[in-house]
């Protein structure tokens, strides 16, 4: 049975109990989780148009996609291609073609046609009989963070209700949404940004279920602020919310889906998969069958999961067909070696061990066992044939001069060349290895381990390698990555005898104080306040300050934390300050 | 004599002809153009305190200074750190403190002190009598190009007028404005991205003066620009506009200061030097002595001013004492090391040429000819051990594959690393010395010669650095670079007769080419249809997008033309879509 739908903007007045919906059989609605390529306006429409089909197939009668679905987010300076918004405009038809019996809700970049402000809206078409019968224009427009919304998107003025009336004249207000404009719960958010609340001018204007295009970024713990968010709003105002969030890494950006439907009282009724596709059908309505609703997984597994999605994602969609790393026989780059394989499989992955003069046995064979463990291709280049001929190079220039750091960083970029060299050859990305605790603290060569597309850990606190690493070896059943490796005092080995502590406080105590730092932007004094040792504090703070340099030239690095060194925090370079 | 105001806010009715002065002697004014370090709250202020003592001297009434004159103009995330925020305000109060007979107008960051919205307003201070008698909030933010600002600030909502009244009851109604406040009148900007005109709200307010606080980053052309628009309000309104530009290099950021008096009828009547500290009194007022007016550079000439004053800046608020570079004997190595000298003195200046087996004879003899002109320390290291010694380590890994670009790469990453050795070994910051044309298409390598802190000349198209060569040398009487650098073809030298053009249109092509691609934002199709070959066109829109990956990692590179690779450009990465 096909169900027709008439459409009518404005609010209406009757509001009939919790669940918005009028008496009969429930509403269905597809929750249309998608992994979109940016930019990739025909792709991502073609992917639109078959979970269109597959709902209808399954008697949807409203289907959500997530907030842009059709440019991807972030689509970033391509929103300034006049091209490319014009063919997401197309693409809009296209879908709205293709609804028929079905209503669709579908982000979009909407020119706004005005003389003045801002070129787009961020949007959402209501497409329905194969028409685009009504658009919503997002509100609240982060500009914090990794989000920079003002620099494209007019903020929209207006929280419309949409009145869908089915053939037996129930009607069923639904409020559109888009993201941010349900980030701002005074009791939740602990700094309002925006001075409305379309939670709130949506439940006014009579709206029975609301729905939330979504793009929202991965990071630790941000699901359950999440949820608490979405359950205040739906128990404050005794409405359903569908929220259908966008999964897939893009660049940096992982984003974790776990699409649902928040109903009040905390009563959580349908949950879609988290990091990977999904089309969830939810029904709402008096005496509805129950909708899946899936695990999200633990702090820890949510942050491997996320690690995985995001190194997949940038890999495929850059269309690498396999990677490169180095093995230093470190739990670093073992675990990075372990995640490519989860990502990737196994013959994607390569793995090169380069030991010089300083190198330990055990390391090479803790690389060497690690490779064997995942059956990862692996190879041992020694460089100490291109370390002494670039030392007799230098020899003459540097006469005189002590040893220093000069000569560890070229053991570095030595090993930076040789992994650059697979990856020109063979067309492998290179991965970088390093941890978020020495990219905080500059513990690292530029142009040398810091060379690679992509740093999988790169916003991984070493703490938290250690975590992961347990887990991974957990989930194996086997010590995957070599015991030696998690046990073994971390060292670059670029010297006799070094470890990293020769250099840097105890772990544990520098990731303490670099989230404080870097993530909680506590200055220096407050943390001195808070018990930590204040000349630590203070070394580890210049020292963070220090590098930015370094970060300016770092590989994209996937972002797990509230704030990763990368588009989310932007710090000048020839800046002079205390911390 | 020392003269006395009392401050009122609000309009006023009177006007008294276009100079807005009342009757009596003339108003005389100090603009300010100061070079503060981002983030350097004492140092800045010191340099504003003794600014504001000179033109005290010099019986300045208004002494007026940049936009955020006391952060530094970009900021960015310092301004999301409480501590520094807090310190910029005690700065105004040392200020006003400091302002007896006389009044200063000084930017800073002011916080809201609200529970909603950005927690700072981008302000100016106006001071007077040891207090803070006024403040203004910047109404029109930017949030594109280079700009960040609604990331940090709430706009103001009001225009004010200032009456400063003198002894003799003269009033002086001043509307004060920030940089943006006055970037937004129809017949100059084609786009007007705001609702508001700060300006006609002034004129309206009765303001018969109107002061602008500016941190407006340089580019080619700008200063026409610039001058046309501050021309258009001064007539339309008949009102001066006195305009204060903070000058000197920040990061990539180079603000040519060029403050300066703008009458009606296109009448300039004061301004202050370009690219360098001033301090310019200007007299305003029925028969006041005419003021300074400085020369603004020619466009070439500019442009060579900005990559000396970028240089010179970078290097000395990043507090290195000399820096190193590869000379090749091309042309743009030739190019930076000439800037370098003129930034920096020759002392600070260290150049090394690094043949390889391909490297001719003239490249090794040009290059040593350029250290020579400019008495530049100078060393040749040849890479040819270093070359043959990693080359020998991957030939078991690379057995049966023909040589390709990997051992190119190989080349230039020895040469990175050398470099980087001389940077580290002896403090010198590395001078990266690839241009705009090459750095668009991925012309270069990365890790090799992209390694460097700053890259000089990446926003000069390779057209423009031909002009800048010529203009060195003519302004020299003599050839600096010399003409075999500027005659030969271009060549990367990294195989054996190897020349730019093999792999790239003629330069004068690419650049047109690029300069609509990039900076115009054009099209494929739209560059095609202009008249230039399709295969061409699509080919070179296709490298600047396959190679975002490598200006993700770039060494910060001053910008010179209206859009550089740089913080101005925010593409992403793992993107899908056709030119």
């Amino acid at each position: 049975m096909e169900r027709s739908f008439r459409y009518e903007a404005g609010s209406i007045d009757s509001r009939e109990g919790a669940f918005g919906i009028g008496k009969g059989t429930a509403i269905r609605i597809a929750l249309a989780q998608l992994n979109p390529v940016v930019g990739d306006i025909v792709g991502n429409t073609d992917k639109v148009l078959d979970a269109l089909r597959r709902a209808a197939a399954q008697k949807v009668d409203l289907a959500v996609f997530p907030e842009l679905a059709l440019f991807g987010y972030p689509p970033k300076d391509l929103l300034l291609k006049t091209k490319l918004v014009e063919e997401n405009v197309k693409a809009v038809h296209r879908v709205a073609a293709a609804c028929h019996g079905i209503t669709a809700v579908v982000g979009f970049a909407e020119p706004t046609g005005r003389e003045t402000g801002r070129p787009l809206y961020n949007a959402a078409a209501i497409c329905r009989d194969g028409d685009v019968i009504g658009r919503y224009h997002k509100c609240l427009l982060p500009t914090y963070d990794v989000f920079d919304e003002d620099r494209y998107f007019e903020p929209g003025d207006r929280c419309d209700v949409l009145n869908l009336a089915d053939a037996f004249g129930r009607e069923w207000p639904v409020g559109i949404s888009i993201c941010e404009d349900l980030w701002n719960q005074e009791q939740i958010v602990s700094h309002r940004r925006y001075p409305r609340n379309p939670a709130a001018d949506l439940a006014r204007a009579g709206a029975k279920i609301i729905v939330n295009l979504s793009a929202s970024p991965y990071s630790a713990g941000k699901d359950d602020y999440r949820r608490e968010l979405f359950f205040a709003h739906s128990t404050r105002h005794s409405i359903p919310i569908v929220c259908v969030n966008q999964v897939g890494g893009n660049d940096d950006l992982i984003f974790d889906g776990a699409s649902a439907v928040f109903l009040p009282q905390n009563r959580l009724v349908a949950r879609a998969k988290a990091f990977e596709e999904d089309l969830l059908l939810a029904d709402l309505g008096p005496n509805a069958p129950a909708a899946r609703i899936e695990k999200y997984p633990d702090r820890l597994e949510s942050i491997y999961a996320a690690l995985i999605l995001g190194t997949r994602d940038y890999v495929r969609k850059c269309g690498f067909k396999g990677v490169v790393l180095g093995l230093s026989g470190g739990i670093d780059s073992a675990l990075t070696a372990v995640i490519a394989v989860d990502a990737l499989g196994k013959e994607a992955v390569h793995g090169v061990a380069m030991p010089s003069r300083f190198s330990s046995d055990h390391s090479i064979n803790d690389a060497r066992q690690l490779a064997e463990n995942l059956g990862i291709d692996f190879r041992i280049l020694p460089i100490d044939g291109a370390h002494t001929a670039i030392e007799s190079t230098l020899s003459d220039a540097f006469k005189g001069r002590e040893p220093d750091i000069t000569e560890e960083n070229l053991q570095a970029r030595i090993r930076g060349n040789l992994l650059m060299a697979f990856s020109n050859k063979f067309g492998w990305l290179l991965l970088t290895t390093g941890n978020k605790s020495e990219l905080a603290v500059g513990y690292c060569t530029l142009y040398g381990d810091m060379c690679g597309g992509l740093a999988v850990i790169s916003d991984v606190p070493k703490t938290t390698i250690y975590e992961l690493s347990r887990l991974v070896n957990q989930r194996a059943g086997r010590p995957l990555i070599p015991q030696s490796s998690i046990d073994k005092a971390p060292s670059a080995e670029l010297r006799p005898n070094q470890t990293d502590q020769d250099s840097l406080p105890p772990y544990d105590t520098l990731d303490t104080i670099l989230k404080r730092y870097v993530e909680d932007l506590q200055s220096a004094d407050e943390i001195i306040a808070a018990g930590f040792d204040a000349g630590v504090v203070r070394d580890v703070a210049r020292k963070v300050d220090l590098n930015e340099y370094k970060r300016k030239q770092a590989a994209l690095g996937l972002k797990v934390t509230s704030r990763a060194f990368g588009s989310g925090r932007r710090m000048p370079i020839a800046a002079r300050f205390k911390p």
